[in-house]
């Protein structure tokens, strides 16, 4: 068990203690959730009855809802960020280790002789493999079974979770974090028409992740045809996304799971695309988009702002009237305008 | 290969042989493929005809139809039910054993010091690494490089299939299947919004199983924030299917491939969800829900039913005339509205 | 680096050099890109004004275009394919060997006594597992943590990426390509519903791939149920496509990522499915049908052609109000219906 004092805390998230600064918590919840040795935190209005009626320990608030905390607090100027500071420090130290490991690298990983591996904090653990040309840097985590294929490189700090596979030339800078069956390098899906049958194009470029990105379970992001596919700084991947090859992707974009993005778009920078969404190839996204779930992006966006496709849910039945005269809609609109030109109204466009 | 005589499946599956009990089957097969030495099963009245020609050697069907089966049948209450139980002894042996594996735990397996292996019936495989504090119980078996977390537990014979990815805290009950490539408690996608960038936040929950789960190949299964993602007794999920953190999916609830679940939402017991579905985060769907294939749900369900989201296929000309008029639904219903009140007929609502 | 004359290309392009057969080029760009040691290529004609300003020291091109290449040039009958058959040329030797391999079966593989590896040409990585009665033909190269299942089979010079799995009973071809995080051969998602729970169907038909067939990375194609699931000559998967029990997709169809297809549905030879679209079970999908991106297939399709459904991106404010009209899209048409009868203007269908 962690066990934090208040005090200790507020040095952390950069907050004033307001009660006792040697009161120990040793958990962060929700409000609702909170037993009285809990931190919790206030950061959405709407659950204003909860942070007066929570069982914490004590909470992270603002200045101004003070008076409803009815236990200790602690002040910030940004409580959701202060959660998010702090939480880190409940992580148990078996979530930040590789305990299997004897040593920095595990006997039975396979490592080229030419392979760079930095001295200091590296941690490689069983069953890794490194091959050719690869380059390892100071305080790099490499989790079980993680295969890393020849001129690939990974920055300072960067974790990779256990079977991440990245093949050749896929340049990962620090402070990112690569999680579990992810797979960055595969061939992009490159076929020339060759009568009936398909001529496979050597995909020759690689990818490149700038710094603290972080790459969900089962992602996977192509080598690029010609030059690289690549990823900027702040890029955050959830799970199971598709990114073909030679995107390129701008910094501190947020990507939910499942989205599947074709080849050469190049998505702006500050953009927030939910979840299952798919966006066609050779598109340009402008910076500061915002994609609502499941919408398929079938043209380049150069206005910022928020796009959707789709429709709503429905009860099926109901859902199968609509359906079937969605399949009309271009005859439904001439006779709206043919009755309109028959009864003399002002047409609509 | 297998050979079972009638009488011996007739046992197996709580059946009546009507014809000989010693005439032996080498194979499961459907009405229309079956050889003369197959047993077949007749659980779809579509297939009426196919039961009547087949070829099968002999056929599990209701006692109202034995007048129509052409060969040796077993007269069960249930036919689909008793294909099902009986499709498992035809099973080749090397389907349920690690042939590779020269005793119960292959030599080239890393298990953490302070590990709990049960004594009996376990097989772990080459490359497996098994780190601390994690438990195994009775009868599990666990595939080639798979990896699995500290303080993650298998519960009794619960099989994880090659290349499966457990992280730390991740509890699975008894009787689980977990396939290839899956991952379990990764990092659900939580981070704060901190100017132009994003501050991660620490997932501190874990992921619970509950027993008769399966986790289909390539499905991700998030850790919780605060508290655990949950995934109920006899829960089914297929294949690719996204779980984001703190979601819940009650008892027995059928989940099809590719369907993204997003974070905090509670999914009810006995629901089907169709392949290829997105539910978007912090919604509530009543058990018994039905959605069909690719439908976005986005608002919470109170009443059991079928849901529906998307139009129908259509070719793809007419199909670009009517997403040119759903654009200007809007204005087509107003227009109709105003053609209404000049021709001063009841207006629809 | 590569370098290679145009001498040289113009034998593997069967192109005919117009300028100095000896230039060395050592690099494949775009016209846009490329520099001047690069080679090129002109392959779509909206790209005129590029080929005119390129600084491509060569570029393939067809004879009509010569006059406007400004560089030297390999006249070719077509410049993709052309592209498309040098681009392997320009791949580096570590992206087609294992250099970690000392020999051609690494040290740490674990492979089955009665397991049949072939003499020439074969390469096996670092911890993979090749269990019993499985085979591998002359020239294929298994990458690092690969498991192959018990009587699977791999053909001629078909590749294995880092990290794919097999299980029993997966036969593929000559010439293929597997990528990392594929798994082939999981079980098909087959359950009977039995009162509130699901009784799992074994299933027991297997996996098969024809030649030439290319598997993107973390795709998943299940075992059948009955009989096996096949995927012909030819065909080409993108990255995190899900092929349930007892597809059946025919030759040189070509499918692009995150597509899921459900059980027992045949997809005819020379189709392309564009990326996130849902291809229900138990269709028939005519040869030479095209789909486009993000459709949900719901019906078999008799008449190639191509195919849709879904609607187009919008600005959110806008899809708000077609997506509310939609709901009540049946009562708008009885509407029009019931104005078109009072107006006694001839009706639309």
């Amino acid at each position: 068990v962690i066990q934090l004092s208040l005090g200790s805390i507020a040095k952390v998230v950069s907050g004033r203690v307001i009660g006792d600064p040697e009161f120990v918590v040793d958990a962060v919840s929700t409000l609702k959730d909170a037993s009285n040795t809990a931190l919790s935190f206030f950061a959405n209005r709407r659950y204003l009855a909860q942070l007066k009626d929570t069982s914490a320990g004590a909470v992270l608030v603002q200045e101004g809802d003070l008076g409803v905390a009815p236990c200790h607090a602690i002040v910030v100027a940004d409580p959701y960020l202060a959660y998010a500071a702090i939480s880190h420090s409940f992580l148990p130290a078996y979530r930040s280790s590789l305990p299997v490991v004897e040593n920095h690298i595990h006997s039975s990983a396979v490592i080229a002789p030419d392979a760079l591996i930095a001295q200091t904090g590296v941690i490689i653990g069983p069953n890794v493999v490194i091959d050719a040309g690869a380059s390892i840097s100071t305080g790099v985590k490499v989790g079980a079974n993680c295969v890393i294929g020849p001129h690939s490189s990974l920055g300072k700090n960067t974790v990779l979770h256990a079977n991440v596979s990245l093949y050749s030339n896929v340049a990962i800078g620090e402070n990112c974090v690569i999680h579990s069956g992810a797979v960055l390098g595969a061939d992009g899906f490159g076929f020339a028409k060759n009568g009936e049958q398909w001529d496979k194009i050597a995909q020759l470029g690689g990818v490149r992740l700038g710094n603290n990105v972080e790459v969900g379970s089962g992602t996977t992001i192509d080598r690029g045809a010609l030059s690289d596919t690549v990823i900027a700084d702040g890029v955050k991947l959830d799970n199971q996304i598709q990114v073909a090859h030679n995107v390129e992707i701008g910094a501190n974009t947020a990507i939910a799971g499942c989205t599947a993005i074709a080849g050469s778009t190049r998505i702006g920078a500050q953009c927030t695309i939910a979840g299952a969404s798919g966006i066609t190839g050779h598109l340009d996204i402008a910076p500061n988009t915002h994609i609502t779930a499941m919408t398929l992006v079938s043209r380049s966006i150069k206005d910022s702002g928020a796009y959707s496709s789709g429709t709503g849910m429905m009860p099926t039945r109901d859902w199968k009237r609509s359906v079937a005269r969605f399949r009309n809609l271009d005859d439904m609109a001439k006779r709206l305008k043919s009755l309109e030109h028959s009864a003399d109204i002002p047409k609509g466009k």
